[in-house]
């Protein structure tokens, strides 16, 4: 494959960026209400931190980065009624508006790491605590977003001109502070015309792909095409992918990533088929504590989502489901992990200490 | 893997098969309707040719060889208006009746087989021709399902007690007479005490996984499991799956199986994990005019199949989809085929020879 050598910049890779799925006006934050799309393009107006957490538990606003920065910027507006001399004392006074913060999605990992980043912040300051904890909330924002156009970056350089990418989910501007993680690659690819083709898979049994990512590239004049999860294989026989293309929720200490329920598949037909795979993810999402995958549990959801679509039952009365919400890909079929810090090519678990254990 | 000596009686094999899609009453014809599955229970009932013929194109009664057997029944009630003293004058009489449920499914290849069948008797038929026309629709019937019966005993005999299976599609009593191609094999497996775990992929886009086999498997009192097609290889990496277990729309003369959509992606993926394949269906499916799978056009449909579930739409206007209704699974792929003339193991030209050349 020959790459030859990108010329970014800024206006090229704005082209395709238009969806911002949170907005601070300054007194409220308004959240783009992921329940109703791809029909109804509506922001949920939230004017106050429970407000927010309830939208974060309703899945109003959803994607482990979408919902850290989501926090954070509750937890600023919960400090509009608290009075406090210091920034220890404005924690105390905050510590149960973000107590229910933190409880909207309990295995959010990001919800956690973002209300942390707002705690120091507060320890550590003074009398400026209020506009120090506002500064900290837009920082989280925009170091997301600048994460992403970096990883968009770095991910598109893999890629050869003329070449067709598969997504899994939805890891885009929805599920981000802006511009998305796997789909932030596409974005760049497609600007820097390295990618011809996009096909999304429809995500079952959330249709993250159907409901959310055909719609977000749509937003963004990127032409995609919608296959149904089992026809990747018969996709890839075809010629027409490249690149696999996903997030990640997880990523082991030796490239191990876990992922959306069907990221595995994806994987061994793409290694079968001689594709590739690329794991987009800010280097937040590495955990270098958890050894390798089988160490991960994997969260089971309710049977239920798998026995009706859109509120229509499909299945019947007294029939058993298996609902696993992730699976995990071994480093093995990993071609390229891909984060704001780097890239680490055919990972394995030398080669990620390198990278993230500096 | 050993696989003690069956002991098999009509009994242990009838426990499990208690659905009949397709009823002569020695009037009309009535059809199990599965458009109305899983939710009512309702046999259409129909009185003249032209009525099976749309129940056909309407898709009241699917699977091949259940549609191959409602237009052999059909022309028996297209007979009803028919005066004619010997059978070549009786299929003149019937050939418009015999275009019309023809034409109703365009690619059933077990429609057309089934007519040819009835237009032979009828030319090789005197002043008994009623009598013979009624004898062979029955045959068709009955062939179908002593057939099923047989590959159900086969397939059996290569599955180790104690195991678990995982199925796509629906190929069972309601795609056939009864008692099912590779649910056949399911049932026979569990009637024999050799399957102990059924697992069955939804089957986007038209759900007959969870619409029909679930439900099918439930009437007959087998414990069966739904799950997302895209967590197969989970599934299998959890080691609760042996083997996959499919039927076929068309088997090459290599081997080689054309199948529903999602069929490959399980081959690819039941190889990594060290899991077997078999494919059953009746030899009239063989195809030995065909070399090889690279030779099949693979149907395309209605992209708009993607585009909502259940009537319901979850996809944006102006999103486009790739449909494509079945995948070539190469015979490398496939450990058994199972037909009622016997098993092919790890099928190759000159295996297939063997079997279906005599």
């Amino acid at each position: 494959m020959s790459n030859p050598a990108i010329e970014t910049n800024e206006n090229t890779l704005d082209r395709y960026d238009r969806i911002r799925p949170i907005r601070w006006t300054g007194e409220a934050l308004e959240l783009l209400d992921q329940r109703l799309l791809p029909f109804t393009v509506q922001y949920l107006c939230c004017d106050d931190s429970d407000a927010v957490a309830e939208a974060i538990r309703s899945l109003a606003v959803r994607g482990a980065p979408a919902i850290g920065i989501a926090a954070a910027w509750g937890t600023v507006l919960a400090s509009n009624g608290v009075d406090a001399i210091d920034g220890p004392s404005a924690a105390v006074a905050l510590q149960p508006a973000m107590q229910r913060l933190d409880e909207a999605r309990p295995t959010a990992v990001n919800l956690r790491w973002a209300l942390n980043r707002m705690r120091r912040v507060l320890e550590a300051s003074g009398a400026d605590w209020r506009a120090r904890l506002l500064a900290e909330a837009a920082a989280i924002a925009s170091e997301d977003l600048a994460a992403n156009r970096r990883m968009g970056e770095l991910g598109a350089q893999l890629i050869a001109p003329g070449s067709g990418v598969l997504t899994h989910c939805n890891t885009g501007s929805l599920a981000t502070a802006g511009y998305g993680t796997a789909l932030g690659v596409i974005r760049a690819g497609v600007a820097l015309q390295r990618i011809d083709k996009v096909f999304a898979g429809e995500t079952r049994p959330w249709m993250q792909g159907s409901r959310l990512t055909v719609w977000e590239l749509q937003q963004d004049g990127i032409d995609a095409t919608l296959i149904a999860d089992a026809a990747a294989s018969h996709l890839m026989k075809q010629g027409d992918v490249d690149w696999v293309i996903v997030g990640a929720d997880r990523i082991c200490a030796n490239g191990d990533v876990a992922n959306k329920i069907g990221t595995y598949q994806l994987a061994i037909t793409a290694r079968f088929h001689g594709k590739q795979v690329m794991v987009v993810a800010p280097s937040s999402t590495v955990d270098m504590d958890t050894p390798s995958g089988e160490r991960i549990d994997i969260e089971e959801r309710d049977p239920g989502e798998l026995l009706g679509v859109s509120g229509s039952r499909t299945v019947a009365e007294g029939v058993q489901a298996w609902n696993p919400v992730f699976d995990v890909t071994p480093a093995a079929l990993i071609d390229a992990i891909v984060t704001e810090k780097g890239v680490v090519l055919q990972p394995d678990a030398a080669k990620m200490r390198v990278m993230f254990d500096a």
